[in-house]
């Protein structure tokens, strides 16, 4: 749940008059996206979100997320684009805060999904690749596998969280290190396509939404990534595999892994689900218990990383 | 800011099936209301907002709120209005919590109000008064007068918020107690009118929201509630002599108080400033520091207690 800035009503008037998006109806905070205010902003014109960018978010990495964002949005893909004021500048100031106003997108953040949903979501996915192939954005992947063994220092004592999780984290980061992958498709990714994260009506994918994690990495990480949130159980001890072979085929649709992608997955599922182990972990040693944001449970994403670390691996990623 | 609980998007589907409001397009967690939950939700046929009662409201009261709805909506007072399914029901059940679906209105609360805005509040709250007179319901008003002295009690050490304090409420409560007017004209009231409760646009009231604390009580009781609110510094310690005109002004419009009401409004905005005092004071008391709900200052309500204490207070009334 995003802590919220207030808008004055009255910077909020002077802020949509630099726009050609009619004048202010409404405005209320929602609770979307992690570390910045969100509201949602009805104008004469349409509806809008208004976000205002807190601490995760660096200012000066904003225009990437507006390039980002304009290029995928141009290529049709449903993402919610950044709107440009009249001056052309989509980056603004108020209430102290970078603020920008992005379209609405329809649709509901999923909770359960279907495999019909994991088929649609592997489709998207896949296109937004396709469609970041031409993308001249760059962004290092500071939550990305040349990061994972600083995110493991600055977590701290990773046995407070679960005993016996330290060497088991030095372990992994060993056996990652000697069989990481080189040479994959690259591009700017998502890098964090949680259920949470995507907008659908029914069984069509109408928003792919918080880009704020995007940077340039494995495409096929990224699917990694996708797959680990969208296939297990909330404990994460069982891969559905339904749902992961809905996923694979939704996203072979559209793209055809190389034989060095598919037979990189368990390894990247692997990284995948270390990445988030590592940044819950960290999340959970350092908030307060009953602290504004809700901490999340580290340890189904362990679970996910034994089971993408065991012998029959690689039967979760076929189509 | 509200506590959510979530909605699954099954659950919401099969629930706005019992509507005539078309299908579900968006619908997105809000921070309004206290300790409700609530959605902004969007259909094919227009806005909506969905609320989920979480422990303040009781079940069984509803059916109050939603009379009392009804009956100011009819009148043409701004009050989102809660909508009815097809079999006459506006009470549901999602989530395992009670839930209304209910009127979307424009407008933005306000943070800081002008005189002009005071003023359309004060017309407004007496507009609410006229159509209540002649409304059926009645609820008791468990935050009122009667239940100071047991809501001082549950607070526990008031002297833990402010060092004296104890002995300052004990020596109010003796106060009002010798000095509480009796029959004054009642119906149901709002009780709890602050700006956060008020939607505008401009200077144009469009929107009077949360009506949960709403009971039987003095008319007058609720515009001493609204004046503490609506003319005061955020410490409390100076009211505004052109706002607090405005909002004399602006009920004079509507309604003509009798010469027992305006004698007893310096006494009846002691009685409000410590209503909240004490309730500020005792969620001050049992919510840790951090928690997810935010603890309000109990001490510019002692401030305004001071000020309606003063020899002069009366002028603060003058329209």
């Amino acid at each position: 749940m995003a802590v919220y800035t207030e808008v004055d009503p009255d910077d909020l008037a002077a802020l949509i008059a630099r726009y050609d998006i009619g004048t202010v109806r409404s405005c209320k905070g929602i609770a979307e996206g992690v570390e910045n205010s969100n509201f949602l902003l009805e104008t004469t014109n349409g509806r809008f979100i208004l976000t205002l960018y807190e601490k995760r978010v660096r200012a000066d990495e904003l225009p990437f997320f507006v390039d980002l964002l304009g290029h995928l949005a141009a290529k049709g893909c449903p993402v919610p684009a950044m709107i440009r004021d009249r001056s052309g500048a989509a980056i603004q100031q108020i209430s102290g805060r970078a603020a920008c106003i992005i379209q609405f997108l329809p649709g509901i953040s999923l909770t359960r999904p279907s495999a019909a949903q994991c088929e649609a979501a592997g489709a998207a996915l896949a296109r937004t690749h396709r469609a970041l192939e031409d993308f001249a954005g760059a962004r290092e992947n500071n939550m990305g596998y040349r990061h994972w063994r600083e995110i493991a220092k600055a977590a701290g004592d990773l046995d407070t969280v679960l005993p016996g999780l330290g060497a088991i984290v030095d372990a992994e980061l060993d056996y990652l290190d000697a069989h990481w992958p080189s040479g994959l498709p690259s591009h700017v990714i998502h890098a964090d396509l949680f259920p949470d994260n995507v907008l659908m009506l029914g069984d069509e994918v109408t928003g792919l939404i918080d880009f704020y994690f995007a940077a340039s990495d494995y495409r096929a990480y990224d699917l990694a990534v996708t797959h680990a949130s969208w296939t297990f159980s909330s404990d994460g001890k069982r891969c559905d595999p339904a749902r992961a072979a809905a996923l694979m085929r939704g996203y072979a649709r559209e793209i055809a892994l190389t034989g060095e992608e598919i037979a990189a997955l368990p390894l990247l599922a692997r990284g995948a689900s270390l990445r988030f182990l590592l940044t819950r972990a960290h999340d959970w040693i350092h908030t307060p218990a009953g602290a504004l944001v809700t901490r999340k449970d580290p340890s189904p994403f362990l679970a996910r990383l034994r089971r993408y670390s065991a012998p029959d691996a690689m039967d979760l990623f076929a189509a």
